[in-house]
């Protein structure tokens, strides 16, 4: 699926020629892949979506695995073919040089801090416990979870800490920090995290949300996401 | 404790003034401060060290959740004041424009692909099984424990690949990619992973242990950081 439409190269006269856009690798459940999904409408890029259904063994050909020795989305492949895996080191490439990563040198530290802090302390907490939760895969995991969840109420305790006295993460402005700290804070209720007792984080929710190009995301798991009951 | 000595400054004429140098605030027995510590070697920065035993509570006190809410070392304090966690991050910060950061645009976003994978895939597996391992931690997380050892073998498995043809992981040289890779998977051999069959890393370990200014690292865990066995 071309996302934007084609784009048709007329350079050298030869109109028949479709230039390759970027592809990106995805699978609509995965907040990680939301991520990228998101920026690249807000950047207003074109490209081939190709959805890879990670529950139905799509990451493992071995093709796929060429792109990404981990089997996971999103890849961002280049039209030279080349490609870059890990969700906020693609919002990088995809950022860099717009208004979606700070230009000072100390904010972009800043944000690659966030960004880190992210996927310590975001995504393998509240992310992880939701998934497991809404797929079936908590049973066994219960000692786990508990802990999962409590590191991931204290990183939306940092978080809206921070947000005491600034509108988005660093610099003042909405980036690539936000992206990536939205994705999946704004479902950690489907964990069974109070979200409302955290004003700072509601209201930078909405901040978000009212960005130009904003689109609502991820998808709910697909079918093949769900185990059955043990 | 100054490491490298005092910087005096002698611009303005006023010679009894000393410049602030940068701070790292430390724990000797964290891999994550130890590629701190071995790239400020490495580039020759004079900086200050500042130990803060975690496992005592040093990393809870007020002043100290000011530079990092999660109480975490390593963090870097800049020479104004302002701070820096997630060690990746303070990696990047301090390697910006030298040759430890790829200049080229694709190589850098590939450096950050593997510091994303080295914080997710290696540190919370290799990383947490060994500090679970030597310090009583490990009992009452056994399934975990397996879980995450799975994973770690994966990530070695996907590193000594991804070795076998380069000589480095990013460039064709040795960057904070190859510093943040070696800091967890050099001494995962402590939590009963088999490095020896991956030769590829053992020949790569053998480049990082070689290059300017190499230090070993990181210390053994101290005293304070041993739970009684249950």
């Amino acid at each position: 699926m071309i996302v934007r439409g084609p784009k048709t190269a007329s350079a050298g006269g030869d109109e028949r020629r479709i230039v390759c856009p970027m592809r990106l690798y995805d699978y609509a459940g995965s907040a990680n892949a939301y991520k990228v999904r998101l920026l690249l409408r807000q950047l207003d890029v074109r490209y081939e979506l190709v959805p890879i259904d990670i529950f139905r063994g799509e990451g493992q050909t071995p093709d796929f695995l060429k792109k990404n020795p981990l089997g996971q989305v999103p890849v961002l492949e280049l039209d030279d073919g080349r490609c870059i895996a890990q969700s906020n080191a693609i919002l990088w490439h995809l950022a860099r040089g717009t208004s979606f990563l700070p230009a000072d040198p100390f904010a972009e530290s800043k944000a690659l801090e966030w960004l880190f802090f992210e996927q310590y302390e975001v995504e393998p907490t509240l992310g992880s416990a939701r998934y497991w939760l809404l797929t079936g895969r908590a049973s066994p995991r219960k000692d786990e979870l508990a802990r999962r969840l409590e590191a991931g109420r204290r990183a939306l305790r940092v978080m809206d800490r921070a947000l005491e006295d600034r509108t988005f993460f660093v610099g003042g402005r909405y980036s690539i920090a936000d992206i990536a700290l939205y994705a999946y804070t704004h479902i950690a209720g489907d964990a069974g995290v109070d979200l409302a007792s955290h004003q700072n984080l509601a209201a930078w929710f909405a901040r978000v949300e009212a960005q130009p190009g904003f689109e609502p995301g991820p998808a709910p798991y697909g079918a093949a996401a769900h185990v059955p009951p043990a």
